[in-house]
């Protein structure tokens, strides 16, 4: 795995319990480099995806791939289906996806309840993938589901969750003022105590406690 | 990384293109071993959940926890609200979770669409963390989400998602002949031309092609 540029190191998480390389080091970039992303890594990442672990094994996920220098016009359409605010951005990725689910399960055309989680699982364990390759990913809720299904022609069953932009690091002054900020600015989460409970909810496990 | 007892060499990914240990070698077991998990783990698995990314940052999973040799009581009241034909493995399991997320955004109240998918993300992170210590996670939807409900007071504005089952690998001879099958069945996975598309909806992508 590559290490981050020292302008970024900012972005390296400062876990409390040791956790993997690739999660500390992963985070969401705008500033891509101008540079292609080989095929084969492309083909790793969807691999790491392949491999996720999903409610009865149903796979949900499907994902559109356009790469921009290898087919610009599949890139634009894919560029337009999301949002104004994340186009600016996200045309400097070489590599735009666009992650789905199918809402039923092939087996017995029930409802699906946990397809969104498990497309959110192959998504995280592709960008785990890609960051070791020395990669960024960043995904994005602002998409145009509409613009999508008409671009596509998705089937029925199918649902668009999220775009996802891949490249390598790139120079923040390619950004707005405000974007720039957020490129350096330190990674902040909650603290394990607020999301993690055991007796009843809200009520910190004692597993937490460390002395 | 711990490698896998020649029993289970049946369960490691065949990968058509490489990808990290901890994906190939993940896999969701129902046999666990006797032997508690170290709550130093158990907090570095939450670690890795904690610095998942997620829409605006929003960080909508909760986790609830038990370990059977620290609070029975917990655990049998965790136990309790899967489903019974997973109450008859999961009950092996030395640590219990369930995941939650938070339905609406906390800065305005508004409907996360993405929150289901980034607690897969978070649960992913914590689940590939889990894989690199020796340790095996067994996500399940089949849960009883009144029970999870009534049992731990859940507040409106958070969904019950999955039950987690977590421990070191035991031996299959503990489950029923059915489950015991499946913990040597190799991994099955659609081939990356049936879920990744580039043009329009069903056509595979030029990309995947590597001749």
């Amino acid at each position: 795995m590559q290490t981050l540029p020292a302008s970024h190191e900012t972005k390296v998480a400062t876990p409390d319990h040791d956790v993997l390389d690739v999660v500390a080091q992963r985070w969401s970039p705008r500033a891509f480099a101008d540079r292609p992303v080989e095929p084969e890594k492309i083909r790793r990442m969807l691999e790491a995806a392949r491999w996720t672990m999903s409610s009865y094994n149903e796979q949900p996920w499907r994902y559109l791939v356009a790469a921009r220098d290898r087919d610009p016009d599949a890139y634009e359409r894919l560029l337009g289906c999301l949002t104004e605010g994340n186009q600016s951005w996200a045309q400097n990725a070489p590599v735009l996806m666009m992650s789905f689910y199918k809402t039923a399960f092939s087996g017995n055309d029930q409802p699906n309840r946990c397809a969104p989680h498990d497309v959110g699982a192959a998504s995280a364990a592709m960008t785990l993938q890609a960051t070791e390759m020395g990669l960024f990913v960043h995904q994005m809720a602002g998409i145009q589901p509409d613009v999508v299904r008409s671009t596509y022609d998705v089937p029925d069953g199918f649902e668009p969750m999220a775009g996802v932009a891949v490249g390598y690091l790139g120079d923040p002054e390619m950004l707005s003022d405000g974007q720039q900020a957020s490129e350096t600015e330190p990674r902040t989460r909650k603290s394990l105590d607020e999301f993690v409970f055991q007796g009843g909810w809200g009520e910190p496990s004692p597993l937490l406690k460390t002395a």
